[in-house]
């Protein structure tokens, strides 16, 4: 029996096993898995060890791999399994998630203690699942191992060639997991990864993460006399850095918005029609959008949905700038030097080394000939996305669609996930980013929940997307 | 025997009694009167007392004043001297100095004690005064009481109505001043108030200051979202302060140099054709103004001399700006508000209720509407301009050029002083500001230096005002 035939047997078997799914799940959110505290690396240790324990139990090959930090998870599928011919071979996939969580404090506010699991029942017969690491990311990735093990239990086998990729340092900068890739990349190389980390559009509507932005970082510092001045003796002759600066970063959008850097949208593409309609039919409107953090006006590009204007458009920030007197009360001073930190967030196939050296370029072309200025070279990325016909794309929205009873969407995310751009540069294979979180699911914070409804129809969902890429 | 006709007496008296003079002024020296520091008070006391000695021994009515702080010294001039009749009266005249000093540290750079003063000669013959307060404002304001001693030598009186006011705090800010000239205000009220704390041009160049810039300071700060915000969620939506007040800030000035506040150049004075031409004879290069703080090009207004863009123009700067994150390294942050300090230097008769009304005005039309701005009003003075035709003005120059063998300038101090301020609000006067210290004196520094013919030729020419206001 091959997997689609399987399928209904599967679904079926994951509604039946949900109790136990559920049991098992707790039992992972029980391990106090802090990664970023030393004083907890032995619960890290314990959630590999029972992460690993389970996959074995699935048939995976398994291995807890030390790192300098804490151990990575690998599993992988036994010989054989999902193999075909060339030209009709399902894709090879790496899954990837990982078993640390956040911290806890402040621990006062957690209704119940963040380590023990529980069910609560909340008005509508709405059930949520309440602890730390309930969604991010320990919830979130047994939606995906449940799935392999509904496979398992009907027809015997995983359904594809399955490695999984489970580590211990995402909530402190995945460290050592770079370095693992690169080390391991022969072994980790699949031709698509799967991960499990992300949010739903809303609570009815499934969503795929298609791209993620990229970024350049720049410190630009202006200096203009080689000391600070008295206003009263200089003012109106001397050159002020901070009103240079200001000239700078003003001329950097244009009236409509647009980033003024001559070439600054080479490479970026336009979203396809199709695409687009989906996400103007979300409704989303800039007051929706902005209204959670005070404001109500959309500040970026002229004519762009506010969903494209924070995921598939480039921008430029100024995330800093200081210069002069700052303190307490009036001081008449010039100062010498000024300082300013500047962001772009990429897109398509914008390159980042030309976007930094566009802005140096536009910069000394402001600066007056008696000045000086030097940057700082700080991070570049850049931008990830999947193709929209990808053909595991197509299939994984059209599985979701089934689950959920509505079109999932494919949104891009404003910020960059460093271990999908290695999956793509180091790896060479593109990353769905499938997951079930909600916008209240209160992740990083106190009483982190997931609901009972995402966790279910979440193994469903994967239930439908494996066996959509086994035909 | 009126003044004029005793001046060549007088200056004759001056030149034979110069070592005398030096003597009294190296007397003053030695009293360590630093104000700042509560543990020289007593040697301020001392001060106070050994010029009020002095000025008791001129003939001048003295009281030592207390205050809240070191003592003020007035004298005043018995019933009688410089009387005259209605329309032909010589002007009573109110002479300010200070017999306070600033701290001596770092005192291992002194290459003799501070208090110890000397008279150094150097090459070409020039003979120097070392010590603390040689020039400012000991030096200087001896050169006045010299002046009056000689008249009193030689014709047995003071040439005119003159009070003397000698403080002992302008070092640490005046602050008891005000509030003794308001309370005295009946007393110290003249007609003309003279200041010998300003400089020459250069050596050869005797400078009257005729007017000082006044000043409005504000603080303003716009809030957009209201928190911090992740510029990978909210790049390219959100308001970013910063954005908006480099907007603002770009606006402040046109790109000929003018500030584009509406109304901002109300009340500004062109300088008369005559007094343009003198300061235009000076040749002070933009290069030659700028090159000591390491640039070459002018900011300011196109089309003006260096020396007016500091002194007779008024300007906006901005002092200081802060926002978002400004620490080491990369945060991808859009902060919720950031701030500025502007300043503006007013000439003429600019309002600075006026001013700071435009600019906040300035700022608000340019406020996107969801987001916010606050003020923080810092401080306002007005100018202070004496009119180029005033008698006494026309006078004094004409005294300066007879001394010194070349015509006086008149030049405006691109900062304030308060108590000038004050003598025209408070008191209702004129003040000729008159001195003779140069550009090398290292006022406030280690090695304070007055040069001997500043000195002795500060004394000359204040004979020579004193007889011509006489007259």
């Amino acid at each position: 029996m091959n997997a689609p035939e399987a399928l209904p047997a599967v679904l079926d078997r994951i509604d039946r096993d949900l109790d136990a799914s559920l049991d098992r799940l707790f039992a992972l959110l029980r391990i106090q898995s802090i990664s970023t505290d030393p004083a907890y690396a032995s619960y890290c240790r314990a959630a590999a060890d029972y992460v690993a324990a389970d996959l074995r139990g699935l048939g995976f090959d398994t291995s807890v791999r030390p790192t300098q930090g804490h151990p990575v998870v690998v599993g992988k599928t036994g010989n054989g399994t999902g193999r075909a011919t060339a030209g009709g071979r399902p894709p090879r996939v790496l899954f990837y998630g990982h078993y640390d969580v956040q911290p806890v404090d402040p621990l006062d506010l957690w209704t119940t203690p963040p380590f023990e699991p529980r069910l609560e029942t909340l008005e509508g017969d709405r059930k949520i699942i309440v602890a730390r690491g309930a969604c991010d990311d320990k919830g979130q990735a047994m939606t995906f191992i449940e799935a392999c093990r509904a496979f398992k239990a009907v027809t015997g086998a995983l359904p594809l060639d399955i490695t999984m990729l489970i580590e211990g340092e995402e909530e402190c900068g995945s460290k050592h997991l770079f370095g693992f890739v690169r080390d391991n990349a022969a072994e980790l190389s699949r031709d698509l990864a799967l991960v499990c980390d992300t949010g739903m559009w809303d609570s009815e509507t499934p969503s795929i993460t298609t791209s993620l932005r990229g970024l350049v970082y720049e410190e630009v510092r202006v200096t203009c006399a080689d000391r600070d001045l008295h206003s009263g003796l200089f003012g109106g002759a001397a050159r002020n850095p901070i009103h240079v600066l200001a000239d700078i970063l003003a001329a950097l959008h244009k009236p409509d918005g647009l980033v003024a850097i001559p070439h600054f949208y080479d490479g970026v593409p336009e979203l396809p029609a199709d695409i687009r309609a989906d996400l103007a039919a979300l409704g989303l409107t800039p007051e929706k959008f902005l209204a959670p953090v005070g404001l109500r006006i959309p500040a970026g590009e002229q004519g762009r949905l506010i969903i494209e204007q924070v995921s598939t458009r480039p921008t430029a920030e100024v995330n800093g700038i200081i210069g002069g007197y700052t303190g307490e009360g009036a001081k008449t001073v010039i100062a010498s030097t000024a300082m300013a930190k500047v962001s772009f967030r990429l897109v398509g196939t914008q390159d980042p080394d030309k976007i930094r050296a566009g802005f140096r370029d536009f910069v000394r072309a402001r600066l007056p000939a008696d000045c000086k200025v030097a940057f700082g070279d700080k991070t570049s990325a850049p931008a990830f996305a999947v193709a929209f016909d990808n053909p595991a794309l197509v299939k994984a929205r059209a599985a979701l669609a089934e689950e959920w009873g509505k079109k999932a969407v494919t949104v891009g995310a404003g910020g960059s996930i460093p271990i999908v751009a290695d999956f793509k540069n180091v790896l060479g294979m593109d990353t769905l980013m499938v997951g079930f979180a909600l916008d209240d699911d209160r992740v990083h914070s106190p009483n982190e929940k997931y609901d009972l409804k995402s966790f279910h129809k979440g193994i469903r969902s994967w239930a439908r997307i494996l066996a959509t890429l086994a035909a």
